[in-house]
């Protein structure tokens, strides 16, 4: 952990998250019908968990419109959930106005094209090394684990450390 | 990427794709009732559209007799999907003809020994590195990530790269 | 192995293991209706056969309120299957009277912050080397294999070793 | 591929195959109603195509009592398939009376602790890197694809290939 990530993730106070490939491996589990479901890993859930702990909300930001990530939501108890999301920076601008908190105060991890806006204007940004726009951005922090097997929990429990450290 | 790369690059006007290895890391999800599930990869839907903003259009051909793979086509708005397509070459040609396009100005992604004939013949060839047909035909491009994994995307995003720096 | 695993396994009378990133790779597969699925690895299936075999039980900690470790836990014949367990190491010392025997008797396999008050106290420790807690704790053994592929039987297969050159 | 690999194959006319481990990852997915579905890989079933196309039968040996083995094995016109097997080398011998074959002519493929006693018993054995039994047994080959990722396809190949270089 690097002195710039560690005085950007003090003033941190909401945490947003990409759901394909950071959540995910990006891996779509299709049937007949369509898409059927989606591989979530139980180190993200506790990080939602150890980021409600300390007050912080988790806030859900993907362009797909699926039900399967409602569901998810549910069992983690997140409230801000925006499924369906073209516009991902302008959604989060709003949400910053109604939980009165700066762009500065927001992390984001995000791993694809339709990330970028938003990831270059949040306080602390974090890609996993699975992201396909890798080279077309430099987040503040890589994560090692890769999307689906913990990507998110890493971020958070590096988040964390700075915040209880302070 | 190389110059032979980036001059066969510049002619393509049609991307077609195996399913099975590529799009997928050769798992089939069977149940009690037979194959019921295909893991694809958001990447690789990403590259379609991207595909699509410049105009190129997306050709599936895979042998599987699969409803899977009309899905994920449907979602993804791919019109010339080939399934339980025994003899990729020749449909190749014919499509070639219904989109009046050479074989020079089409790139495809394949994997397995009935691929080879196909990727012999095309203006741009890709492998996954994880194909069973490596030590038979040498690809113009070998992609870094695997099938199912983004190896789809990694290909096309090299395509698009060399036609937005021309 | 080292000497101090060797005679800490000597004494082991009794498994326990946590689920989720120890017999999973933290997957949790969801659909539409919440989650659906779990993929355990045939490998601890056997592992709790070879146990069984010499006499030691298999005990299932899980904080995850899950029938589907119900299911695995009945093909495997385990009867001491503790779901939508919050408080591990107080069970386990419940388990431990019914089944006269001492903490020190007692193997232990788990993966995250939930599990590290019960690792501390057991007579033998291991986590996979997906563990997302490894930095706050240094377990008697850490597999080579990672959860779900086989993790929990490459410890239980250590203590084989040791209890047959016995 | 050492002198000893390709003497044994070039007698090999009957290849057998264990299931878990070997034509998938090991992972068996459960759901609240027990194991649900298993992955297999289309790399394996192009292998016993290839097979056949030499006139060499394939044959399922697995333990396990799996309707969804029975379905993997019509898809791919496999007729000798023996699920809930608990000898495998009583019932290999068996078969190699009905197909007036040698166990010299068999080549077989394991990679957990029941199927050592055939695997010390065929022409030809195999195991995937991924065996718990690995340090139990030395095979005539241990491939380098893991189980479910293609490794039966890969001792496959080198079979057919010695065969083809006859």
């Amino acid at each position: 952990m690097n002195n710039n990530f560690i005085k950007k993730a003090k003033s941190i106070k909401v945490v947003a998250t990409d759901i394909d490939g950071v959540w995910t491996d990006s891996g779509m589990y299709y049937t007949a019908s369509g898409e059927k479901m989606k591989c979530f890993s139980t180190y993200d859930g506790m990080g939602v968990q150890l980021l409600r702990e300390l007050g912080i909300p988790t806030i859900i930001l993907t362009s797909e419109n699926s039900e399967i990530v409602l569901r998810r939501a549910e069992k983690l108890q997140i409230k801000n959930v925006y499924i369906n999301e073209k516009e991902k920076l302008r959604r989060m601008i709003e949400v910053c106005r109604e939980l009165d908190v700066s762009m500065n105060e927001v992390a984001y991890i995000g791993d694809d094209i339709n990330d970028l806006s938003l990831l270059e204007k949040v306080g602390l940004s974090a890609m996993p090394p699975n992201s396909p726009a890798r080279h077309l951005f430099s987040p503040d922090y890589l994560t090692e684990k890769s999307g689906g097997h913990g990507a998110f929990r890493e971020f958070i429990d590096q988040i964390i450390e700075v915040k209880n450290t302070n």
